[in-house]
């Protein structure tokens, strides 16, 4: 996360937003945000929602994850927003919504479906 | 790609490699190479490879992709080969499996399957 | 979805709604609804609530879809719920959440992520 | 699978083959394979497979499985092959080509790729 300047903003049960700058490192061809930087984003939203669950010391591993593109990345910022769909005792069904900020705007970009499980490391 | 220093190996219609260092900066913490890495390079793979059935100054735009994670990514390169499943004249369905290399193993570590649209710039 | 005997209790803008018994033809092994069964019925939640947004005699196929199995199919009937995350002039991209009713209780069983494209028949 | 009238023609390690009749009651509006009957097919195609590797008595669930659906189901017959892509001591990752049929042409229909686990009754 910190090669993209990452920020996790808030984080409740379950529910987690991390926000990054579009970077001119993190931009495609165009000038929209790269869709790397936003499963990225939007994994790890995930990840933490998944990990809002879990004792202290545990750890999260995706073992698969979706992602629908819906729009271009344009603006300044991505924000992830995560939450957790189920929480089971091995696996946790977890989704997130990824948004592009331009100036005041939010505007959604990508959408996110996947499944993560908990390691004892 | 250049972030990653990824290399374009290979193209083929409708079958790419790429290849790229785990680097530091795209180590997770125990030191294995993330999974955005992990699915930027899969994605790149997969787009590729539908663009080597399009005309040229064609783009190809990921509209869904889905990662299963399989085994962490240890070692010292990543390599993710792509190919071409169903070609229409909207939509080319792709798949792409991503290598870890250590020394002179390869271990498949991520499979993806997605779809992409031609956009004409 | 006559097989399954399916009934389309609201269509509403964007948003759908479908219920069906759980037969004794649709249940798996252990008596649970068939993972089968409530992918039909998610998929066609996502598909209506689809085809909300077209010009009527359009038509909506499905391109990809992604369900989430998240517990057992237990009760009488099985209700999907679809909505659009966002119509384009091409594809539209929807989620469904399929619920198990047992009695008077509605359990989440279910949710789904996918792609449908307009076709003009 | 007894409603589709499908049958398990070949079970070998980590690879299975079901064959089914499009019937009329599982034929969609235009007289091909419903969606539904396509999923349920790979799904288990997928499903057996990966209980190939398991020992005697034990069963599988899908937790999560993404269909990409390519060309109408046209023909007489659905074939559906799984593989197992890898199997872990929980998790195991499947996938599934689905094959229409049509006399004595088969034609690539849709691909899944999911996970299944383990599960003991």
């Amino acid at each position: 996360m910190s090669l993209f300047e990452a920020k996790l903003e808030k984080i409740e049960l379950g529910a987690v937003e991390i926000r990054a700058p579009i970077l001119q490192s993190t931009r495609q061809q165009h000038g929209f945000a790269h869709a790397g930087l936003t499963f990225a984003l939007g994994d790890s939203a995930a990840g933490y929602s998944a990990l809002s669950f879990m004792n202290q010391g545990n750890e999260v591993l995706t073992t698969e994850m979706k992602i629908n593109l819906l729009r271009p990345g344009k603006g300044q910022y991505l924000i992830a927003r995560g939450r957790v769909i189920k929480h089971g005792k091995t696996l946790v069904v977890a989704a997130a919504d990824v948004f592009a900020e331009e100036y005041d705007t939010e505007e959604l970009i990508a959408t996110l479906l996947g499944t993560l499980i908990a390691t004892n490391p």
